[in-house]
């Protein structure tokens, strides 16, 4: 058996800025340009940590060299060169192609900007994501991930993970996918909500970043029929307004852990990070109707109205975010808890949706806790508290007062690095029409 | 509305011991254990940090003490007493439930010891899993996913999501569960494997922690319909012992977290932390088979195979853990890389199986990266490569060598804290009876 690689004897492009002039480096990568002209080779090799310059004159004695996404070992001399990436390029290298000659991409990886259709970047993502563009969008996204967590973890949140495949498809009933479960009917679940509330009684507070699943019905490009949910819940809270200052630090360390683990990312994409305010500004439901001039008795905002109090909050109060809070009862789930505010009065529930550059990205709020309640909104709702037994027992052995959220990753992302699709975000999305790759 | 809360008006049970003795405190949490003797009445206070003890006298005019279960807030006068927990206890309190009264729960919380059978710990998960003892096993497996990543994420390790509906079931065929994605049939992912894979061509080095899904047929301790896999991939290796080298940094980062973020579940358990070497101790498939007695043509280990070399291991070698190398290829999934080792010769595979305390906790090692290996492997199976079409595309257009691995969290955990039952330490499982809760 060959013993394990030193890691010492690999360097990557971003360290070659880094190397001793003259000392003799080895690169290992794919081959992500190859530029043969008359008298030298330029060849571009990109590795996990970016990009780096060979070069290779006729007197070198490098037979051929492998086309472009060829992996390849290159040893060679670093040489200062200021035109190269990181001032530092290799010369008088040997290559070693590490797998056979790759085929011609379907997507032009090498060119900076990104030139394809969204249909030819789907069909094709397990290489289309190697073009340095797409690959810093997700890379935001797992910077959003650590952000995410971080924040919680420091804040004594518990980790959870709940089941996907569950028994009933109570939650809403609609938009729900049917699994074969050994013979039996299960569903896949739309959110954890009912099992991170039931958490709650034990670890008080919880969250989990996982998939859901929803077999939405329109072909929109904000919908998938499965995204990442970064679910939250925590107990002993107040009210509304607690949940909201969780979410409020989530987003904070979130858009944190972007500039300072993302931070090459940030500057190929051009993004100008948001501005997340020390407290979120919020704008009660019925006020918002009002200034973008809907009718008092909408039950919901329109998405041209989220945009255009995107737009107001941008603009008047210098903030990407904006939490709409008291939603009418009736357009929330039966567990929001109704609103305890004193004023304005009216059908108004203690939950909110928290609207990002102009498109809601969290739904959240307080909850019921009380097992009466539930009896109560559930019958009102026309169904058995029997069918919800195992939900109940959570209330029934006591909760205290709680409440949650739920970010969508893929729509944070896409508005962050301003994606009109949010299947340009998605490593492998799943919609109506597409099950592949 | 009310402002939020500011965190400075609660104490936490865990830090009732650094209170000001006579100084007025409020915790918040569920009454853990009511015990009214004749002339007092003792109540244990459960919060997320632990127990606090809340001394309540006649005369400090308390009306009725809410029962176990019921959320409180308890404000009153920290007061010293080496019986309590943490040295101090509260006295002279004012008790206010959060909600209703709770029902009397279906397993006794307040016992030290956790006395209820296994499926009525399952149907009552809810309830159960606020025993301190259910709640530390949990601890256990939050705390080892947060070492998971903080050595992959130290490490350049990309997190990554791949798709749990998928429209082929050929990575095995057969144990999968077959979904209605909108008329047409779709599948749960039993594995993130070709996905991960087709990333390593992007981001080099992978991980992901996600759910997988196995319709697994059979009633064992050790098996779950769904359960958690921490999936690990990473290109530029020479071979599988690259790949084990990370895997033993992965368990030895999840069992320092364990140490580290989860010190009270550990001592709660009685936990000994388990030995991982500075370098795994590897033996050959066929040495292995020689050494439990198993005839020199079996294709696989046998469970008391793997009992009887985790017993060796332990004793002989002072390890945890074990990699048995060079399992037949014919055992193994068809993108697996043929043995590059020099001796012994056989049918073997450059790939590892690693028993943990005698039990199979990790299957990886290194994969195929020539298109035209893959071409090979899969029409031997009497496959069509078309079949694999988005798969292949990522080695069609170059992918380095590379391999990987899967630790199954809950298998992790049940040795961990010597559980006889996956299930002990899954919050909800899901296998061929169970659905619910």
């Amino acid at each position: 058996m060959r013993p394990p690689v030193s890691p010492s004897r690999r360097t990557l492009a971003a360290e070659l800025a880094a190397a001793s002039p003259g000392g003799v480096v080895t690169l290992r990568g794919h081959v992500h340009r190859r530029r043969e002209l008359a008298r030298v080779t330029f060849l571009v090799v990109r590795d996990r940590s970016g990009l780096a310059q060979v070069v290779i004159r006729p007197d070198d004695g490098v037979p051929a060299v492998p086309p472009e996404e060829t992996p390849v070992e290159v040893t060679g001399v670093a040489t200062a060169n200021a035109q190269a990436p990181g001032g530092v390029e290799i010369t008088t290298p040997t290559i070693t192609a590490l797998s056979d000659a790759a085929a011609t991409p379907p997507v032009e990886l090498w060119r900076p900007k990104l030139d394809a259709s969204l249909p030819v970047l789907l069909e094709n993502a397990a290489v289309a994501w190697r073009h340095p563009v797409m690959r810093a969008r997700w890379e935001i996204a797992a910077a959003s991930l650590k952000g995410f967590r971080s924040y919680l973890d420091a804040r004594a949140f518990t980790e959870v993970r709940s089941p996907k495949l569950v028994a009933t498809a109570t939650e809403s009933g609609a938009n729900v996918f049917g699994v074969d479960y050994f013979g039996r009917p299960a569903y896949l679940a739309q959110s954890p909500q009912f099992y991170k509330q039931q958490l709650v009684g034990v670890f008080e507070r919880v969250y989990e970043v996982g998939p859901v699943f929803r077999a939405e019905p329109h072909d929109t490009v904000r919908h998938l029929a499965e995204y990442t949910s970064l679910d939250v819940e925590l107990g002993f809270i107040e009210g509304h307004r607690d949940v909201l200052a969780v979410l409020r630090g989530a987003l904070a360390s979130m858009v944190d852990a972007v500039r300072s683990t993302a931070s090459d990312a940030v500057e190929l994409l051009g993004l100008t990070l948001p501005a997340i305010p020390a407290e979120v500004p919020v704008i009660h439901f019925a006020e918002a109707l009002a200034r973008v001039g809907a009718a008092p008795d909408e039950p919901d905002l329109a998405p041209e109205h989220e945009r255009a109090l995107g737009e107001w909050a941008r603009d008047e109060l210098g903030s990407d975010v904006l939490a709409v809070e008291g939603y009418p009862m009736r357009k929330r789930p039966f567990y929001t808890h109704p609103w305890t505010g004193a004023e304005p009065g009216g059908p108004w529930s203690n939950s909110f949706d928290l609207i990002f550059r102009g498109v809601e990205l969290v739904t959240g709020g307080q909850r019921l806790h009380r097992h009466a309640d539930y009896l109560t909104a559930i019958r009102a709702r026309g169904e058995e508290p029997s069918e919800y037994r195992h939900y109940l027992s959570a209330f029934e052995h006591g909760m205290p007062p709680h409440g949650g959220f739920a970010i969508g990753l893929e729509r944070w992302v896409s508005r962050l690095v301003g994606a009109a699709n949010v299947r340009e975000v998605t490593l492998f999305p799943r919609d109506l029409h597409r099950l592949t790759p």
